[in-house]
C-alpha cells in the first residue's frame, strides 16, 4: 500500500488501519454516518481488510460478534458520533458476557464540539461502562511522529486486550476535526513516507491465541466411585483438539460426560466413551435422581441450561470442580465449587483406578433407554411437533456445517431432544445475555465466509431482529433459516402464566401476525413453507448458496402438552 | 379496584402501578418476559392506566418517548431483565438529550442470582450511566408495611424526577424472587387490607407541571437597533400559550423572528409579524450576510439546524441570550452567549423604543422576496423534487395535525421550504442525538389517541425502525407515513463525499432495495406510491385511519444540484 495522504486524518486512520490488520484482523463492519468518515475511507481502502457495510449499528454490532464467535479473532465495528453508538449496546452486552472480542471505534467530535448543542454530539466516554473490558478516547489526529506512534501502540494493545484473558469488547472513541474526507489540507506534511508506511508496522504480529492454562485437579478424585463431567454451551474454534481434549480427560476418570447440546460433544459422539444426553428424563424421575447422587462434579465451560439439572445441583450441596478459562462466576447452583482456571488443555488429570466404571454404566444405560423411547416416538410423529425439529437436525444437518441456536425455546429443544452422532456440525448460541435480540445478524456472521450455516430459531426472535435481512445481500455464504412459527411466546406456554387469560395472549403470546412468505421477499429472501417431513429432509440435503427460509408453522400449546406428556412418560419408564 | 393479592410479589406492583397512575401516568409499555410478570399483571390489569406489548424493546422506548413528547407526561417502559435492557438504550440517549420524561422499569433478579451466570442476568446497576437524571434500585418484594411506605415514596419521588426541572428518563431496577406470576403463597398476609388499598395513596397528586420562570433581559436591549430572535426545534405541549408567549416577546421588542421549521411557529403564522423563514437563501448572500450583522441574537429554545446561520453566528461574535428552562449548554457557535433559565413566559421584557423597526423590516422584505421565488419555482415543478414535498406539506396538511419528521434530510428540506400557515400544525423532531433511529416508533407515540399525524422520512430512517411497524396493530389514531425514497443516504450527496466513487456508493449511498409496498403488506400496513403532486393532494385531503405509506420516489442526485442550484441563484436575485 503507498499513498500520498491528503490530510492528517486520513494518514491517522490508515495507521489505525494497518495496525488493527496487522494485529490479525479481517473485517470492519461499517455504519454509514459522517464524522466516521476518515475510518471508513481507511477501512474500505484497505486492500486485506473486507468492510461491510450495515445500515442499523444493532444488527451491525450482532454480525461483527457472529463473525468473532467463528473465527476467534477481533471485528472491527465502525460508527459515527450519537445515537449510532447507543445502538451497539445490545451486541456489546452479549459480547461481554459471553468472551468474544470487539473492537468498536466510534468516531466523535473533538473536545470544542462537546456538549454544545453540535448536531449528532453525544458524551461517549465511558459509554459502555462495565461492559467493555476497556475504553480508551485517543488523541485528535496530528501528523505527528510522536503521536502516531501513539496511535499505533494504543491500538494494538487495545487488539491484544481484546483477544486474550478476560478477552472481550473494547470501545476506542475516535475524535475527528474536520476535513473528515481526503481533501487536501494546508500546510499538511506526513512525517512518515509513503514508501516508509509498512516498515513502521514491521514489530506487529496477529495476537497469540488464548493461552492454555493447566488445570490441575487433586489425586483424591481419581478414587471416587461417582464422579460426573457437565458441559454446557461452549463454541470452541478448533473443535476437534477440544473435543479430542474433553474425551481424554473423561476417558482417564472413566465419568459419565453429561452435554448439553450447545457445543460440538454431541455431534462428535464418537471421540466420548460415556456421553450422556437424555438427562432432562432421568433427572425428572425422582428415584433416580437419588440413586445417581454423585460424589464430584467437574463443570467445564458453563452449567448446562437445564432446569432440572441446575436444581439437582443445587440440592446436592456436592463439591464441584469448575474448569473455565475466564474469570467468570458460573455456579447459579451455590454449590461448593472451586474454580479452576484453565482452558481445556487438561494437563496432570489423574487417571482413575476404574472406581467410576458402574456409576458411568448406570448413566449410560438410562441413556440409552431415554434415546430409544425418543427414536420411536419421533419416528411415529408424522405432525410438526417442534421437539422433532431438533431431533431431526441432528441425524439430517449437512456434515461439518454450522448450525446456531436462537434464545428462548430453541436451545431447551436442543438440548433435549438434540441427539448423537459424527457429522460434525458446530452450534453457536448467544448464551451470555440469553437475549432474543441480534439472532439473526448473529448467524449470518457465523455464515460469513463459512461452511453452510443454519439457525434454529422461533418467530419472535426472528422479528426481533429484522434489520438483519437487510445485511443478506453482502453474505457471502449459505444461511438457512429453520423458522418455528408458533404464533409467538411458546417458551411462555411452558410456564404456569399461560393459565392467566387475561393478560397472557396480548402480553405474553404476543402474537405478531406477520406473514413471512412477505417478510422474505422484502429482503429478496427464499422463502418455502414446511409442511412435512420429508420436505424438510429434501430441503436440508439440497444445496443453497445465500439466504432462504424454511418456515415450519406449529402450535405451541399443543407442543408444550407434548412436551410435558413425553417427559412424563418417559422418565417413568426407566428402570 | 378491590382486590385480593396471591402473594407479595403482585401487592409490590401494584404499588408501583397505582402510585404512578396517582402521579398522572396514563400508559404502560410492556415488552414480553417472565422476569417483569408482577409488573405486566399489575400495569395489564389496571384499569386507568393502558397497557401496550411491543415485541422489540428498541421500538418500545421510542414508541413511549413519542407518547411522552406528546402529552408532556411520564410515560412506563418496563422489560423484563438482561438484553431486552440494553435495547432501551437508544430511546434514553434520546430521551435524555431532549429532556423527555420516561419512567424505566426494568425487572431484575434478585442478589442472590446476581452474577453466578443464572440466565438472563447481567449487572442492570446505573446501567444508563449519566443518560438517565436518577437511578434507584428497590428492595427486594416483602409484604412489609414500612417497605410498602418506602415503595410508593420512592417510586412517587422518581414521577416528580423524572418531570421537572431537568426532566427526562428515570431507571428504577427492580428486583423480584418467585413466584412471579400471582399464584397463592404461604404464608403471606397483606398488611393493606384490599378495601384500605385506595386510601393508601390518597395525598398523591399529578406531578404539576412545569414551573413558568421569568426571564429578565436588561433594559438596554430595548434601545438596539438590530436584534433578531431565533427559534430552532420546540416542540411545546401547549401550542397557543406558547405561540403566544412568544410572539408577545418579539412584538415587545419589535425584533425579527428567525424560526426553523421544526416548532409551531411557521403554522402558527398570523400569531407573528416579522417572522424570518427564508434565513438560508438570504445568509447564503455574502453583502447582506453583512449588511444584516445583528447587535443582540436572542435564542429560544436551541439554534435551528441552518448550517449557513449557525457558521454566520459563529463568526459574528455577537452578544446573544439563550433562554432555556433546562440546565443544557446550547450554543454550539462559541458566541458571547448568556443562558436564561426560563420557560417560554417572558415577564419583564423591555418594550422596544422602534428602533429596530428598519431592520426588522429589511428582513421582512428579503424573506418576501425568497416566499416568492420559491413559490414560483415550486408552483413551475411538476418532477418529485424532494424539497416540494416540505413546501406542499406546509399548504396541505390538515388543520391541527401533527408533523413528525424525521432526521438527516427532512429536518433540513423542512428548514429550507416549509412555508408559513395558519393551520396550527404541531411539528414533532427528534433532535436530541439527531438519530435516525427509533424514528417510525416515535412517530407511533405522537400519533397514539392524538390528532391525525404524519410522518416525514426517508427510506434509511424507516428501515432502521422496521420493527416500529410491528406496533402498527396497536396505534389508536392515524399515522401517514410520506416516504422519500431516494434509495439511500439523500443527505450524504449535498456533501463532498459523494465524489469519492470508490467508496461513496457502498458505505454512504447504502442503497438497501427494499421495496416498500411489500414491506408495508409485511405488517398489514397500506401502501400507495405517488407519482405525481395532484396525487398527494388528494390523498392528503383523504380521511384516513390506522397506518398507511405514501411512498414517493425521488432521485437523490438530481435533488441535491437542484437545491444547491436555487440557493445559488435565489440568493444571488436579492436585492
Amino acid at each position: 500500500m503507498e499513498k500520498n495522504w491528503a490530510n492528517a486524518n486520513e494518514l491517522w486512520a490508515d495507521v489505525i488501519a494497518e495496525t488493527l490488520f496487522r494485529k490479525g484482523v479481517s473485517y470492519a463492519i461499517t455504519c454509514p454516518g459522517s464524522r466516521s468518515s476518515p475510518l471508513t475511507f481507511a477501512f474500505a481502502r484497505h486492500e486485506q481488510i473486507e468492510a461491510i457495510p450495515v445500515l442499523d449499528e444493532r444488527s451491525a454490532g450482532f454480525f461483527a460478534l457472529g463473525i468473532a464467535k467463528r473465527s476467534g479473532k477481533p471485528v472491527v465495528l465502525l460508527c459515527t458520533s450519537g445515537s449510532a453508538v447507543a445502538n451497539f449496546f445490545p451486541a456489546v452486552v452479549e459480547a461481554s458476557e459471553s468472551g468474544v472480542p470487539l473492537l468498536l471505534l466510534t468516531a466523535d467530535r473533538p473536545p470544542e464540539l462537546q456538549d454544545c448543542s453540535a448536531g449528532q454530539t453525544i458524551d461517549q466516554r465511558k459509554f459502555f461502562s462495565r461492559y467493555v473490558r476497556k475504553e480508551v478516547e485517543l488523541a485528535v489526529p496530528e501528523a505527528n511522529l510522536g503521536l502516531l506512534r501513539y496511535l499505533r501502540q494504543t491500538v494494538s494493545h487495545c487488539a491484544d486486550f481484546a483477544s486474550v484473558l478476560h478477552r472481550g469488547p473494547v470501545h476506542v472513541n475516535v475524535p475527528f476535526r474536520d476535513p473528515l474526507i481526503p481533501l487536501e489540507q494546508e500546510g499538511f506534511s506526513s512525517p512518515i513516507e509513503p514508501s516508509a508506511f509498512g516498515a513502521f508496522f514491521d514489530h506487529l504480529e496477529p495476537t497469540d491465541g488464548l493461552p492454555l492454562l493447566q488445570a490441575e485437579l487433586p489425586d483424591s478424585i481419581s478414587s471416587l466411585r461417582k464422579g460426573m463431567i457437565v458441559v454446557g454451551a461452549v463454541s470452541p474454534v478448533n473443535e476437534d483438539t477440544w473435543c479430542e481434549n474433553v474425551a481424554s480427560f473423561a476417558h482417564r476418570l472413566g465419568w459419565p460426560l453429561i452435554s448439553d447440546a450447545l457445543n460440538p460433544i454431541r455431534s462428535h459422539a464418537n471421540f466420548f466413551e460415556s456421553l450422556i444426553c437424555g438427562y432432562e428424563s432421568i433427572l425428572r424421575n425422582g428415584e433416580l435422581a437419588i440413586e445417581l447422587i454423585p460424589e464430584h462434579v467437574i463443570v467445564i465451560g458453563s452449567l448446562p441450561t437445564s432446569k432440572s439439572l441446575r436444581n439437582w445441583l443445587s440440592g446436592l450441596d456436592v463439591a464441584m470442580t469448575i474448569l473455565h478459562d475466564r474469570p467468570v462466576n458460573l455456579d447459579a447452583t451455590h454449590s461448593r465449587a472451586t474454580q479452576v482456571f484453565a482452558d481445556f488443555e487438561f494437563g496432570g488429570v489423574p487417571v482413575s483406578d476404574g472406581n467410576a466404571a458402574d456409576y458411568a454404566n448406570r448413566w449410560l444405560d438410562l441413556d440409552l433407554q431415554v434415546a430409544a423411547e425418543f427414536e420411536s416416538r419421533f419416528a411415529a410423529t408424522d405432525s410438526l411437533f417442534e421437539g422433532k425439529l431438533a431431533w431431526t437436525l441432528a441425524k439430517l444437518l449437512p456434515e461439518g456445517s454450522s448450525l446456531c441456536v436462537s434464545n428462548s425455546m430453541p436451545p431447551r429443544d436442543m438440548e433435549f431432544y438434540f441427539g448423537r452422532s459424527n457429522l460434525g456440525v458446530s452450534v453457536f448460541s448467544s448464551r451470555g445475555a440469553n437475549g432474543i435480540d441480534g439472532i439473526l445478524s448473529t448467524a449470518l456472521g457465523v455464515a460469513h465466509e463459512a461452511e453452510r450455516t443454519f439457525l434454529l430459531t422461533g418467530d419472535l426472535a426472528l422479528l426481533h431482529d429484522t434489520n438483519g435481512a437487510l445485511i443478506a445481500k453482502e453474505l457471502k455464504g449459505s444461511l438457512t433459516i429453520l423458522l418455528v412459527n408458533n404464533s409467538g411466546g411458546g417458551i411462555f406456554e411452558m410456564l404456569p402464566v399461560s393459565k392467566f387469560d387475561d393478560v397472557f395472549e396480548k402480553h405474553y403470546g404476543t402474537d405478531q401476525r406477520v406473514d413471512f412468505s412477505n417478510w422474505s421477499k422484502t429482503y429478496g429472501i427464499d422463502y418455502e413453507l414446511i409442511g412435512s417431513w420429508p420436505k424438510l429432509e429434501e430441503k436440508l440435503a439440497e444445496p443453497s448458496e445465500g439466504v432462504r427460509v424454511l418456515e415450519l408453522r406449529t402450535d405451541r400449546k399443543l407442543d408444550a402438552a407434548l412436551r410435558k406428556q413425553w417427559f412424563a412418560e418417559i422418565s417413568g419408564l426407566l428402570l
